[in-house]
């Protein structure tokens, strides 16, 4: 399908915000990022700004003005000098491709028109010249193009500014927990205020981005909030175990954790290709009559990094030596899933992005040769040891719900007892989404910020 | 999550098979895996255990028996004689882990018990002897661990026919399609069948899966038969176009989707990280009146092969430079999505698996080094010109369904008149699902051929 093709038959919940959004954003300017003063990013749009590596266009900065445009002197570009001296290169053929023109260019839907069996590579310009503030070129088929210096400085190439705020804009840059990360550093926020404030969703959002895991507070004890959250960002996944899934002890628990057990720190649905990228826990009762039943959670990403400082070797096994992980039962479904990955995966810039760390479903099968068995055991039993150390535990309160990155935070549960009723009610829900929704949301609402 | 803690609150529509299932599979056998017969995977279950891999253990191959078990002499493994003179090695801590006894592994779930932290990697056995036909370890802290034949046979390290079958158990081998395939190759079948015939089912998902593509015949004339498909499967995706879409000729087109215009090829939603495996298209009512609107194909990863062939820098390009993608609008709910990837993807085998094509949703920003954007423009063209080439035409009929793999293959359309009322009536309605998904399911139903 093409994207102008759609109209959906919306048979999901609709997003609940009624906020209509005005999408522009300037990614250009000549002034410096602002450091983000804390560590935890506040509220402020400044600070925001800066998280999303988007500087706004503040009045005081002037508007770009192109005091030339040519053929350059090498014939391969279009070369625009600006008022302040700098000068600017595009390739014509880059050019001809983003022609702004209503037959080549699609403004409401930002689609292209022009398709590629139409397209000379060899494009060149019969004529170069200013057409008010804006620069025209006319191609020797006749066709005509204009573009104005605000889009021109946007699209400025090889610009180191433009570049890294291209990068935000992609995804925000991550900060990995420190050695005495304490759960009091976990970003905190009320549920209410992310429903129906923007300003605190944005700041939810891109918290929970860079951090990987955030809490809210004052959720109402009862099902469904979770949908509502997943709902006010984007919607929640379905996977094979449904969309909801409810944590309880049972009176005669068919598994462990249906128990006062402990459960070791993991990730989830290690065995999707499309492992949700974010989770939902929502604690509509906690076991209150007890001690015991913390939440526990360790940075992927920081252990990856501190195993890799302590053994290099173990840490090339761990990103390198792929393992089987699978799923079979019925649930939602019969399923039988199945992956072969690395236990730590990194992304095309070496990034860690992804830990595959979840003992339960790690394949019997291992498809590895004989000596590099014990080597790669002893690999994963350091980032184990790691893991435990450098684990935080907190005790979820009825009404908290905690939302962390699924594909780099590790979560498990410590034991409690079971004996007391009120203990046998502790209920918590879960719930998935991804970061590609996430993500989206975020640009969304940051566009919003920066057109007020 | 741990994948014992699920019990989910079903709220999707469920699977419509009531078939109960037997998930009993056999690895490894002595028998040669028999080729396929046809360039369509055939519907016989031969043919079918060929194309996953997986060849079952039939009656005429003996049991394996273990004649002795024994430390090995390196002392690094438990040693195997097998009754037909083979030997094989597991080593200590691979055996310690895999421990079926109920406090170590929960069988019906399939899944581990023990935790990493509680494994001695450098445990060692006080004793390795035969207890009936099984092998039974008593390791140095007094734990006893027993394991079948027919485990252990499953489980040998460094067999090629063991790695192979597994290999296939992830995914078919896909067939690229060949100069000539024509519109007549597309595999084909019968909607009500794959409804109610879990053979015919599994017959559609392989051929899917291994040519990309796949007709369905006399589907009901009405919106909700992908829905059905889908359900049959697992479910239908959604994304931020909803979870089913109409693609219709308007009166007052408010785009070029709505009207008669040619739709160039191109893969769906590149500017999802993790963008939809497989594409539903349902023809609804085609427009009788005229000649044109034909659907297009093309076989992404042929044309990959070909660029590779007839230019390997254009190729080295497709694979290497990272392009934007992008969608802003505003339809399930307002989104702001964004991709950085090559045009040609390929996994972690060098094996292409993903086009990232779509000169609409193309961003104008390019993020490429000024002196490679015309050569990145000329091996676009080149795979433009090669899928143009190769690409072929089928005009769907009122009543036909084609699914195909859309991360491999491209789509468009041909343009065709809309002057008759009876053209304008042409409704198609389209959806998404995952491949782990669909993957999950072929080894549920390979599983319960398997078991029959």
């Amino acid at each position: 399908m093409l994207k102008l093709a759609f109209r959906t038959s919306r048979d999901l919940v609709k997003n609940s915000s009624k906020t209509t959004y005005i999408i522009a954003r300037t990614l250009f300017s000549n002034q410096k990022f602002p450091s983000a003063s804390s560590r935890t990013i506040s509220t402020s749009s400044a600070a925001l700004a800066a998280s999303s590596g988007l500087v706004s266009r503040s009045g005081r900065n002037p508007k770009p003005k192109v005091a030339q445009a040519r053929i350059s002197g090498c014939s391969k570009y279009l070369e625009v000098s600006w008022g302040n001296g700098e000068v600017a290169r595009y390739p014509w053929v880059w050019l001809r491709d983003n022609c702004q023109c209503p037959k080549c260019f699609q403004p409401s839907a930002k689609a292209r028109l022009l398709v590629m069996k139409d397209l000379d590579v060899d494009c060149f310009p019969s004529e170069v010249k200013l057409e008010g503030s804006d620069v025209k070129v006319t191609w020797q088929d006749g066709h005509e193009s204009l573009w104005n210096p605000d889009w021109l400085q946007q699209h400025i190439f090889d610009d180191e500014k433009t570049l890294k705020s291209r990068e935000t804009l992609l995804r925000n840059k991550r900060i990995m927990w420190k050695e005495d990360f304490q759960p009091k550093d976990i970003p905190k926020g009320q549920f209410g205020q992310v429903l129906t404030s923007d300003e605190k969703l944005l700041e939810f959002l891109v918290n929970l981005e860079v951090h990987g895991i955030h809490l809210l507070e004052n959720v109402p004890p009862m099902e469904g909030m979770i949908h509502k959250l997943a709902d006010r960002v984007a919607f929640l996944r379905a996977t094979n175990y449904g969309r909801e899934f409810p944590v309880k002890v049972k009176m005669e628990p068919s598994n462990l954790a249906y128990t006062g057990a402990a459960l070791g720190l993991h990730t989830d649905l290690v065995y999707y290709d499309y492992m949700p990228g974010v989770q939902f826990l929502h604690c509509i009762k906690q076991a209150e009559g007890s001690l015991g039943g913390e939440s526990v959670f360790a940075d992927g990403m920081s252990i990856a990094a501190k195993v890799k400082t302590l053994d290099p070797e173990a840490y090339d096994l761990l990103i390198n030596v792929l393992v089987d992980f699978h799923d079979i039962g019925s649930d939602f479904y019969r399923f039988h899933k199945l992956q072969r990955r690395p236990i730590i995966e990194r992304d095309r810039y070496g990034e860690v992005f992804r830990l595959n760390y979840n003992n339960q479903v790690r394949d019997t099968f291992l498809a590895v040769p004989l000596e590099q068995v014990k080597p790669l055991y002893k690999a994963m039993k350091l980032m184990d040891d790691e893991l435990n150390k450098t684990a935080i535990r907190r005790r979820l309160k009825t009404g908290d719900m905690i939302i962390f990155d699924n594909m780099r935070i590790l979560h498990g549960r410590e034991a409690f007892s079971v004996q007391a009723e009120e203990r046998r009610n502790r209920l918590l829900q879960g719930g998935y989404s991804d970061w590609d929704e996430f993500r989206s949301r975020i640009r969304v609402l940051q566009a919003q910020q920066e057109g007020n």
